[in-house]
């Protein structure tokens, strides 16, 4: 049997840097867990756009629908932000989850002990933090028709369109309670009800599915609502479900209440292969940081804990993503930090690839 | 000259109640200060359902269109959640906005001293915190068509449509940029041009109108990273001006970092009057509160300081605002605090009334 596959584009910025420490880590498995992977390696965002005037290559899109996974690092920068709309470097992304499918995007919100201090919150809100965002991926504001920017009388119009169908909210919906069954099972699903149809439509769809699920407890928030709660006390929360605009705002305002950006990984999933696994995309939550990027003081390991989604829900391999977690965790609590996690007193950064190694030595 | 005119819409939950504090500051202002007010009052949400079966009669609206400035209590509450979406409490209000055409909505996000140790973010992040949050409120996807639940082949799909013209976009900047020049001249527009069309014409249109202003300092910020930035260090904005949307849930997000929602007014502001007065319409931030509803607990706090702006937006009466203002940060300081600003040792709360009475007699 061939090893699986994973497809690695690490993009623009800091992505290259950090996923050349995924790289080590691959490598580890491979050589001592018998864990050996077939990686290949290719072009999105502006890099892409660089080499073939758009943001992801028809090639590159065929070989990410024939991987077990892609890792992705992130994309964008200045330099590209007077192109066009059409071939902006987020397009590739954006087109990756759209024609693989990817309808469920995995945001965790955890905040690591050691970490605790990092956030803007009190100790006490946010210590012990650990939610689940789930945000629907491949639809929405996101991709709705008609859109665009259009005359009318004297004067333009910008144009977006909001669309759910049942379907699309069904299948978010029970990845999501299938995820609270494996956690505190406790969903909370977000949208405005009270101002949209599409709120309404997705409310009565999420009820409906919960019926398959009686043993979690499903409640109802609006958006504007679940963000002064997640702010306030965000324990409250096991799995948050919601769309594809509210969750891009949701999942990046959680995100940040760890205080550690530079921790949190992403996963994106969409129907079963034929061998069983889900296509899927892992990716660092947050973004290029082209203001640092080529200096190696980029923190891989939100980019390394994807890798470790990546070796849960697409390999199989619970065990394993635990292990590489639990190193993290012990680098952390050893008291190595990149520079975006200083502070303590005393604590001088090491590099993105210190960092890399030592997480490899921790495993 | 006969009075200005106010029509007060007490609404729902404990609306009646802040309402009831409101009147008698207005009082005082009449008594003490030769600054009388026509005062009328009528039914808006649940109440006016309650007794016309809409939300918003139309001789109300009529009454609304016609007063110098509306204040209005809060909307909604679990008796009329099963109601149809057409004659929910939230549309009387939707309509009002509408109608009167108030499309710049003024959400102060403001720390008071007393009351920092009361966030969930650590004080020295929110201390002094003091930021104003202009959101559009008359278009956007709370009104955009189309709009509904539509059958499409087997299933149904929820569709509610982005939608922005040029000039609605512009007199909303226009606002926040008057807004900047009599603050620190720093605005930060947010939306998301990565992603939405109708977020590429804003910040085009955004950019525009700046040039109108050349001492006010300009940036943009996807929306996503705006929410992150208000809880990693909120005290970098000034004004921000953003969507219908958007604002709905970043207002939120930033009304929380405040930790007193009780505390937090709004003003919407529409076109000027004949008379020279905007339209306009004065709300708490916080809602309906149904649980604690008629039991004298509510913080009245938020609609007084509604009517704060009122006398400066509406009455040109800024001396008289500060005035008010100097009284409720003066009753806090003094230790008074109703029940959902309790924790400190050895206070115990007072009433809506009571808060209402110190107030006055603060003045
Ligand atoms: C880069 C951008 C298109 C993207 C989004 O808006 O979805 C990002 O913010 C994210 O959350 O992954
Ligand atoms: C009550 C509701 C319709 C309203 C809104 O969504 O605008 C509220 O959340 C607000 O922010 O004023």
């Amino acid at each position: 049997m061939s090893n699986p596959s994973i497809l690695i584009l690490p993009g623009d910025g800091i992505g290259p840097e950090v996923m050349a420490e995924v790289r080590k880590i691959i490598t580890w498995f491979g050589d001592k867990r018998d864990l050996a992977f077939d990686v290949s390696e290719d072009l999105v965002g502006g890099a892409a756009y660089d080499v073939h005037g758009k943001p992801l290559a028809d090639e590159t899109m065929d070989k990410a629908q024939n991987v077990d996974a892609v890792l992705l690092g992130a994309v964008g920068g200045p330099k590209y932000d007077d192109l066009d709309f059409s071939v902006k470097p987020e397009r590739g992304l954006l087109r990756l989850r759209k024609e693989m499918d990817l309808y469920s995007n995995l945001r965790p919100a955890q905040c690591f002990d050691a970490l605790a201090d990092f956030s803007s919150l009190k100790k006490d809100i946010v210590a012990g933090l650990d939610i689940m965002i789930v945000r629907e991926l491949t639809s929405g504001v996101y991709f709705g028709e008609p859109r665009g920017i259009f005359e009318e009388g004297n004067e333009r119009v910008g144009i977006n369109t909001q669309r759910y169908t049942e379907s699309e909210i069904e299948r978010a919906a029970r990845s999501a309670f299938e995820l609270a069954m494996r956690r505190n099972k406790k969903l909370c699903s977000m949208e405005k009800a009270n101002v949209m149809e599409s709120g309404i439509l997705w409310r009565e769809v999420v009820t409906r599915v919960a019926a398959d699920y009686p043993e979690v407890e499903l409640s109802h928030m609006y958006a504007d609502n679940g963000a002064m709660q997640l702010v306030r006390a965000p324990k409250q929360f096991d799995v948050i479900l919601t769309d594809n605009l509210f969750g891009d705002i949701l999942s990046d305002c959680a995100a940040m209440l760890t205080g550690s950006l530079g921790m949190l990984p992403s996963a994106s999933l969409g129907a079963p292969m034929a061998n069983g696994r889900p296509k899927a995309l892992y990716e660092p939550v947050h973004g290029s940081a082209p203001d640092i990027a080529g200096q190696g003081k980029a923190n891989p390991i939100a980019c390394i804990l994807s890798f470790a989604m990546a070796l849960r829900y697409s390999f199989d391999q619970g065990a394993e993503a635990d292990r590489l977690e639990a190193a993290v965790e012990k680098v952390l609590a050893d008291g190595h930090r990149t520079a975006d996690l200083l502070g303590e007193e005393g604590v001088s950064p090491i590099s993105t690839s210190e960092m890399g190694d030592v997480i490899v030595a921790a495993l």
